[in-house]
């Protein structure tokens, strides 16, 4: 096979940004390194792409083995290209953030020296993961307030109120109930369901389901143009 | 200096995607190949990524060097890891979009078989380049509708008129003029110039400029939940 390029190459790496959410806090995954460079620092999950895997496919891999992460919500961040990111060579990575249900976050830390942290606590990164951990949560936060991309981290089933914590939670502040019910609900991104759910000492929360239907419908809309 | 992966490496390139806007259709600037494979097919301008340099500083040398742009606007897009996209051996590339400006048009095709196409009609494109100017256009269509984008596709004074054809032209249908000017203005993002400028045969139509600084607040606020 001819080589189209005959000069020094790049390694290429993926990393991945991993969110959970426990109803309280927003969380990512990170991964304590037994390896030089960064040696006990804590790093994102991820590792070299093999030159017969696509991307994708080096990003759900790693989370697998990494994690025992499997059907996460996945989806290409950034890459990044500085040229000393790795003290070693040159090194590109391309990043991923992946969303985890609740269901799947105390799984994803069977793995040795896993662990999730709150978003508001992070320990020092290795690289420069903390620059790409801080793309993905502006991503996150963007994509809030045009997409309804967080119901990944709820449960399949939810209340407003826990839907709400979660839009505080990735949003870093409090957001008034009255408003935020009114918003959500014009949406019509929300099924309503037979059920409810008891929370504190109130009267039983209606439950929703998210409907993916409605969601591709709005996406395609757009919110402000159309 | 050590290396830190010892396997077959893929290449990296970088490929662009320009937008320019005449004042009627939106179109794309591309390249005619000089050589195999796909030579005589028209393909986005780009090349190798250097091991020295920075994805960006890759994107803004092919930019110069093929088209003789300059200080365009220029946003990572997406990057393309498809194990085939190249049938030679493994490439994989970061695309990126860019923003002309209407000054800058003319300059970009002095290059020898670069040309502008609109893009509701453009030729076949050598590798997988089809499907990364869709991604662009889909980003461009999508950020139109949550970000003040378009801009940088326009001269520096404008008018409403000016802007509604660029929003149609990205969008790709027709807006109501009213509900159109009533939502850009809401959004207060152009500051009103003492000139004017004469439109057919009418009284002469109010200039603008867009201001960045109300545009950063607009972006950090985003439209939605705040």
């Amino acid at each position: 096979m001819p080589h189209v390029y005959d000069h020094p190459r790049a390694a290429l790496t993926v990393d991945c940004v991993v969110f959970g959410f426990d109803g309280g806090e927003l969380q990512a995954l990170l991964i304590r390194r037994g390896l030089p460079p960064f040696k006990d620092t804590w790093a994102l999950p991820g590792g070299f792409v093999r030159v017969e895997e696509t991307l994708d496919e080096a990003a759900r891999r790693e989370l697998e083995e990494e994690n025992g992460l499997r059907n996460v919500f996945l989806e290409q961040l950034y890459t990044f290209g500085s040229v000393h990111r790795d003290p070693r060579e040159r090194v590109v990575s391309i990043a991923y953030f992946a969303l985890v249900k609740p269901e799947a976050v105390a799984a994803a830390t069977d793995a040795a020296e896993a662990k999730w942290f709150p978003v508001s606590d992070l320990p020092t990164l290795a690289f420069d993961h903390a620059e790409i951990l801080t793309t993905a949560l502006s991503r996150l936060r963007g994509k809030l307030t045009y997409q309804p991309i967080g119901f990944e981290l709820l449960p399949r089933k939810f209340t407003l109120t826990q839907l709400q914590r979660l839009y505080e939670a990735v949003l870093g502040h409090h957001l008034d109930k009255r408003n935020f019910r009114k918003k959500v609900l014009s949406l019509d991104l929300l099924t309503p369901l037979e059920e409810s759910r008891q929370e504190g000492p109130h009267r039983p929360a209606q439950l929703f389901r998210f409907d993916p239907e409605r969601s591709d419908r709005l996406k395609e809309r757009g919110f402000l143009f159309e």
